[in-house]
């Protein structure tokens, strides 16, 4: 079985953690040895940093310094866990990736291109995403749904940037879709839970 | 009194410290009305970052996990302390600083110049020191030093990486002093606190 990397990218509430289980119980099923992650985190120590991340005052770290810690939480994750899993041929499903960076620090945040690009090449380098789903929502519906999911365990730092910063941020995704339209694909997270995952293995099955 | 960034750099057990203390008393009598500081560090998200940082296992980070780290403290720490500080003009003092990330991760830890360099410019940009004060001494004498000093709350990981490691970084030191002259001295860190105070002064009293 070829080694697929296939991460999973959008705003809060569009429903990347349902549909990453959903897919994976079909990957599974097709006889994939699947590694399911996310970031930040995937490591004891990624999920350190994680944890400065997601928690707190909305204001506690700049969006430069943001774009940073989750660069180190990637390099290890990368390391430990993304690159050794892609060197046995096992499929990766990553919940948020590089684009995250790209989309709340870049995008939303207004760090610089070219530092998230310098970024970028020095710790992710070759081992980029083969396939990066983009779920697409209204952020008003997507905050709604992340308020009342209940299960976000606190960590909505990043929610509680309001709604001009998340607008920006489905722009981002979406430019970022127009600039990577090989890598990326878009999905539309305002359909029904089956519905969207309809969606996500209509494309997932075209890279198989 | 005009603004003063003055930062101390040098391997484990160089007597930063205690030179910091010695020369800060000095320009207090002077008139200069300072802020000491240290990195990684100096608020208290930098500190939540230095905590990761100095303990734990020895490996658990790579080299560019620790720059990203020590970038993403550095760069709370510019815009919440020294460029506030600086822009009150007030003298800094700061135990470590950007050379110490280009010589414990770069010539010590083996991650590229360009990108030590890319994180340079975009996290310090103008922000750089006046003076730069590189205390030099043997790793023997120095890891010595610091094993005994009984001070370092256990904050050894960095003493722990070995003998090696702390050759190539005292090189680091010294090629950092040979391409920036200007901004750089040499300290010999091997005499007595006195000793070492009269040296530091000498050189200080000339940027005054």
């Amino acid at each position: 079985m070829q080694a697929l990397f296939i991460t999973f990218e959008g705003g809060e509430g569009t429903g990347k953690s349902t549909q990453i289980k959903r897919l994976g119980e079909r990957l599974s099923a097709a006889g994939h040895t699947l590694v399911v992650t996310r970031e930040p985190g995937g490591t004891p120590e990624a999920e350190a940093v994680r944890r400065l991340l997601v928690n707190g005052d909305v204001t506690r770290w700049t969006a430069k310094s943001e774009a940073l810690l989750n660069y180190a939480a990637r390099e290890q994750h990368l390391e430990q866990v993304i690159r050794p899993a892609l060197a046995r041929e096992e499929t990766v499903l990553c919940d948020r990736f590089m684009d995250s960076t790209r989309a709340y620090q870049g995008y939303a945040g207004g760090c610089a291109p070219a530092f998230i690009d310098a970024l970028e090449q020095a710790v992710v380098g070759p081992t980029r995403p083969r396939l990066t789903l983009i779920f697409d929502l209204d952020p008003v519906v997507g905050l709604e749904r992340a308020r009342t999911r209940g299960d976000a365990l606190s960590e909505d730092r990043y929610e509680r940037k309001g709604l001009s910063f998340h607008r920006k941020l489905r722009d981002g995704y979406l430019d970022i879709l127009r600039r990577d339209p090989k890598r990326c694909r878009l999905v539309d997270a305002a359909g029904s839970i089956d519905e969207v995952a309809e969606s996500v293995w209509s494309i997932v099955s075209t890279f198989l």
